[in-house]
């Protein structure tokens, strides 16, 4: 297949990689296109605007940031004065892999339509290193002929596909919903560490039976982050923890669905954040409960 | 060795057999002497007292429902007009597995260090289908040459023991913090339903992402409960969980350790049993969060 | 002084009687003309466009439900074609007294310093019977000439003036606050009765020590509504609560302040919503905690 | 009347010279029996015990710290070797005055009226001040006729006195209602100047609104003591609000009535202890949210 792909950062690069290697051929963008070399000797066309590189595919596969990062490829003219959304043509997909908000996905989905082009959310789970190993999840919500015509792109990044939903934006409340199950982990490990610290006990001690209890990789790769205090360097950054969980509670508002939790996660990413730590792994989180709890003093903002 | 085993419920029968089909010699009481026929049938001894239990055992071993239970079972003088403490042998062991509170386990470590006897603290993780298998996790606190005298008795009905710290009152303070990760995915998993399902999504689909996500037998398991909504008969009661989420609070208060998220489930569980839901599952906690949402109306208490 | 004021609803027709009453000239605009009927018969020139309303005054003032109401009236052009802020005369002041987002009042003081317009920030606290007695309370931050000039405006309507700041969102923010603060008496007002009157006691006779306590007419006005139950007619929409509370969220967010009684509100208002209480006055949400102590049973959204 | 008066602290000191200045024959006993000194000169016989001082008594007033003292003031043999339960005469009434769990208010009605003694709960509001011009405010519980006994006792001090039932415990669960309603309020204010002080607006501008707002002397009154962050001396300490955040937690919890800004009340009061904050007035609270919005360093407990 013909495809482009828009956005190669940590993620999109081992995904596009995978794409490669599965025989596709390859349109590439990305703002700062240094990062494209290892694609370019791999064999993908490197194009010099989001437009450029949606011309002729098939399938158009975004991995942005957030939803301003896709609203500017997608719907805003770039340096050639067009927009991809007006140069991707009939009957190709856009297949949008990234979290945004679910009213930026209701809205994709109404414009692809109006220009005769298809639209699914496929977000996905798993880190850099489950992408270069072709073993991410992913979950994908939009019309089924459209699913399945994304299928071989999906399969050659991903060990299992879920299909959520025929609404795209269905996907992207599931992968939100997803992050704030993983979120709510992470206040629940700070808490009672904060209680097993604070009462002089070994953390690693209480880790030991997390495990017992949970058997999840998760648990035990999250637990040894929080017990060990390593936050640092960031696999996923404190600040996108904290979009995700105002997508969650934007979501949560607009279906009238009161989530305490959500909003107890919202304040302490916002607690860390005073204290300096937009930069942390959101894991970081994890801390405040400590600093509610006196162990250690957090460090003033001004 | 000589062991008496108090509180054969269940949780209690199977260990009980575990230690019997170990080769142990069994001295058993229980409340309602009915259920203690299997045991006797297996050759254990049936006690009509704690007291007359205890009597010239090594160690003395309790699994009961509550601090109450603890306390009148080991403390009071039952018919004999002997309370078991002071039966129990100098250098026996009372090994209590029991989930009771902080306090409760520091007075026993007094009371018995007065009598010259041991303690240990050993709650235990699994539910009867575990313990029948020998398959329970022991989180062990106290001496360490008690808990090594303790061993062959952990050994006879678990696949790990986790020593967790040298006084007693640790053990049961980790027992609650575990039990207070599993609530706070109850709580998760209650929020990220109700938001679903008010979308008009199937909770299943989402439930298949999360199982990709933590990979956890705990996630798998309460995530289909509470995706069926089948929270009776239950196997744990959720007076049960407002109980531990309480003696949580209870250390929490006294480390001065405040824990949001503790107070979130504490008003849930108060909330369930509010409109009716004290014999159900704990699980059922995670049915306030889609009631909040007026997905279906909840039964008024009066 | 020539003035214009858009916007006559229940506080706005009270307040522009007032400005005929002192004497001033008055251009008004209202979506729905019939609205305007006694402010013409008082003198008022009645305009058909915002555009029209504001040409040649000195002051125009604003006194509209919300933020995209504002942003409508003052920034898109018309039935005429032309947008009200590209006619007010250069040196004319917005006086804006309606509960806007801190982010409006940013973009409305650059958008009026551009047009060499001034813009002073005004939202007032009372009711629309305050405020036909020139009874309200007025929070006014801008420039301080520019406030000085306002100063007869304002004083035809109120009692008192505190000028709380050189930047107009800080007289927004303040308002949110304040809004806030009150909501918070109806969230404590709401769980104190739901422990009385569970606990079978008279929720007039806790009033009564409320009063003696706080000697507040707040507390005396809002105690009585909630004691009695009677949230019909609204005086204040349950959703206009709900949007202010959003607003104050917002803030907090783009100044990191963790605020967890305002997450508490938002959930307790969406719970409101959720089970149909949309039109009630916002004191409503003073129910939730009954509610949820099973009191009596909500009413299921579907 | 013959009146005994058992704890004379700050408030008990006054209220026992009111009762002096209207005529009353006083027996006062103190645990720190220096502080007597002015009741003597005035005309009150020092007791030597709790016994002693209840002998012969219409009526037993006790003005104590907690549970605790209650229970050892007048249900322990002091060094007389009598309890002053069993020397208080049948058909005199103990009004107790204290602050005290619900619990506790149940327990002392069926043991005085075991005893053909009377039991008034009737818990007052206002400081030591008030007390000194007998401008008390009492909220009394209890069968009417003993009430009626009471009084002229209470009109000794109060300038108002509210029967909020026939069961001495709804007085009390009445009185820490209205403390929990002034523990919202603190939680309300820490929270808006927070957002204030870190927008860099002047707290005390804010406070200005609050006064238009709610013209009560409690937000004025305690307004100043946050917006100066005053917190020393104490007039009620932070640990005392935390005792009866509790007790409202603990009366919610029999009751089954969720209550969750009591426990974020708890959760801030525990932050407070947390960073050595216990000895400081308990409006103190009000710093939590300053603190999680890295306004200023918070102290570390360790």
């Amino acid at each position: 297949m013909k495809i482009a792909f828009l956005g190669v950062g940590h993620m999109g690069l081992p995904m596009a990689l995978d794409l490669l290697r599965a025989g596709h051929e390859l349109r590439i963008f990305n703002r700062t296109p240094q990062r494209a070399t290892a694609l370019q000797q791999a064999g993908a066309f490197l194009a010099s605007s989001p437009a450029e590189a949606v011309e002729g595919v098939e399938v158009a596969v975004t991995m942005l940031a957030n939803d301003q990062a896709v609203r500017e490829t997608i719907m805003e003219p770039g340096s050639s004065g067009l927009a991809a959304i007006d140069v991707l043509p009939r009957n190709a997909i856009h297949m949008c892999t990234s979290t945004i908000s679910v009213a930026l996905s209701r809205k994709l989905t109404r414009e692809h339509a109006l220009r005769g082009q298809g639209y699914v959310a496929s977000p996905v789970l798993g880190r850099p290193e489950a992408a270069a190993q072709a073993h991410l999840w992913v979950m994908a919500a939009g019309r089924r002929d459209h699913i399945e015509r994304c299928r071989p792109v999906m399969t050659a990044f991903s060990r299992g596909i879920s299909v959520v939903g025929t609404e795209p934006w269905q996907a992207n409340l599931t992968k939100l919903a997803a992050n704030f199950m993983t979120a709510s982990m992470l206040e629940a490990f700070g808490e009672a560490f904060a209680l097993v610290r604070k009462s002089d006990m070994d953390p690693h001690a209480f880790l030991e039976i997390v495990n017992a209890l949970f058997a999840s990789p998760m648990y035990s790769t999250y637990g040894r982050i929080v017990a060990d205090q390593k936050f640092e360097p960031a696999a996923f950054r404190l600040t996108l923890g904290l979009k995700d969980i105002h997508l969650v509670l934007e979501a949560a508002r607009d279906a009238a669905v009161p989530m305490p939790l959500a909003g107890l996660l919202r304040d302490h990413f916002l607690n860390a954040v005073a204290h300096g730590r937009e930069g942390a792994d959101w894991s970081a989180v994890a801390e405040v409960p400590a600093w509610n709890a006196g162990i250690e003093a957090a460090v003033p903002a001004r």
